[in-house]
């Protein structure tokens, strides 16, 4: 028995496209229900035939679901927790995708109508492309995906909200909402305001140009040009939403690259080998806990 | 006919290796030598057959070659050509594959002995792993390798050497010494720097454990442990040899990610928006450039 029979996804990009490829392919018989303020993802969603029904407004799609999942930027949360509130059934679960929880729980905490669940929940999982022809059934496998359950909520929908997630192939783990976003504000917050920062600053240069920086990109640079191709509405409000904790990691980060800075400046090889050396461990860590390919260079073709 | 007949590899590692095994590979006849201060590497080199003979010092490997390779780190540059110069024949050819071209042009610079062409060069290839074990043979297919030759270079001498890496695959670019470590410094230099910075801040934290940053590396930091497990004797060389040029990168580069902290901590979205927006493009010119894959995610397997 799949946990839920009816699952209203709220925002059809990358992330809710894969939801309901993943539903589809994964928990024959739930019923989908969709929909997407863009027209065109709409109708995207409707040629690719992706969900069941994709409705003209986010309450339709909500309606008579049993699980509603926002799948929206951030900064969109409460207009769309605004529009979707007087459609929740008493017992429905409301979640959502979100990259920042207690950002997520400002917004929608005080909308949630009595007698409705709200687990917030996120997916640590994506790739550097956008919107519904984006998205593949196998996204969340193997990826964790964190939920920040309230105080008291209650075991058995909580059960069910897992059960979705490992069912699409996730591993769940529960987290304080505050401590989520600093785990996030460093292993994913900054590692993409870092990328943003980069690309641009070789983007302006004077003395090399835009087309030496894209022709000679294989001495590392490309690698950054991922994660900085990623959605800019997604990421323009995670950074304003998990404000406090990014900037937290920024001092450090910044203090840190000041200390190798000094070294190079005074020639001290020695703290940079020091350094340097620390951080094969940890790339070996992260092969080793499944969470990266061991192939050299990502496995990129050669 | 091959562009030269005898080629002497010095320093053996992945860079070392990797031509060893693309002159195997693409230009039968071609007798190689080899040495590498390292005798464990050595003893790997022969067992694998890598090259025709393993020599016991530099200059041995190197005697009757008429091309000379030096694939060490920066900082053991001066030693080599000091081993190796009273080897060189005159009409021999000495070139490198540094990733700094002015410290390498003052290391050597005095040492080369008359008649013999000095032409310092980069091939812009690699990958984050080391040693003999992780070369691969079409490892410069498709990648820029930038000659950096002093004025009055034969230019009969110059189409030998461009010859030889078209010969492995690569494609030639010439350039001035100065400006190709500004374009490295930002392409290369700088990328690796600020990836071995993150990752030491992500080990240092109190509240954030090293186990949480390892799990949900997926959501951006693991991209940056690829490039900061490269090998830190060469990095730490790279940083120290192109001193003026990283340091004056990295000074660009915080004063931008300054202006991204400016705007997280005011709440200017729209400064966000415009300047994540800008870095589609860059990611889009690298692909179609050929400088990486098109595939979401680095093409890692989901």
């Amino acid at each position: 028995m799949p946990p839920f029979r009816r699952v209203a996804l709220i925002g059809l990009g990358l992330i809710g496209s894969s939801i309901a490829r993943a539903v589809r392919a994964r928990m024959p018989g739930v019923a989908l229900a969709g929909h997407d303020r863009d027209a065109d993802v709409c109708e995207t969603v409707r040629r690719l035939g992706l969900v069941d029904e994709v409705a003209e407004t986010a309450a339709a799609a909500a309606r008579g679901a049993d699980l509603v999942v926002l799948a929206v930027p951030l900064g969109a949360m409460r207009a769309v927790g605004e529009a979707v509130r007087e459609a929740l059934a008493p017992g429905a679960v409301l979640t959502d995708v979100g990259s920042s929880k207690q950002a997520v729980i400002d917004a929608l905490g005080d909308l949630v109508p009595a007698g409705v669940h709200f687990v917030p929940g996120h997916p640590v999982a994506g790739t550097e492309r956008s919107g519904p022809e984006a998205g593949f059934a196998s996204l969340f496998e193997g990826r964790w995906c964190i939920l920040t359950p309230p105080d008291g909520t209650d075991p058995e929908v909580l059960g069910r909200l897992e059960a979705f997630w490992t069912g699409l192939g996730a591993r769940v783990e529960r987290m304080d909402a505050r401590h989520h976003d600093l785990v996030l504000a460093i292993t994913s917050h900054l590692p993409h305001l870092i990328a943003y920062s980069i690309v641009g600053t070789a983007s302006d240069l004077e003395e090399v140009t835009k087309a030496e920086v894209i022709k000679y990109s294989a001495g590392g640079f490309r690698d950054f040009t991922r994660i900085a191709a990623s959605d800019p509405t997604m990421w323009r409000d995670v950074f304003l939403m998990n404000r406090d904790a990014v900037l937290e990691m920024l001092a450090r980060f910044s203090e840190d690259l000041a200390a190798l800075q000094r070294a190079i400046r005074w020639g001290d090889g020695e703290t940079l080998y020091r350094r340097f050396e620390a951080s094969r461990a940890i790339r070996r860590a992260i092969v080793d806990a499944g969470q990266d390919t061991p192939a050299p260079d990502f496995g990129r073709s050669h």
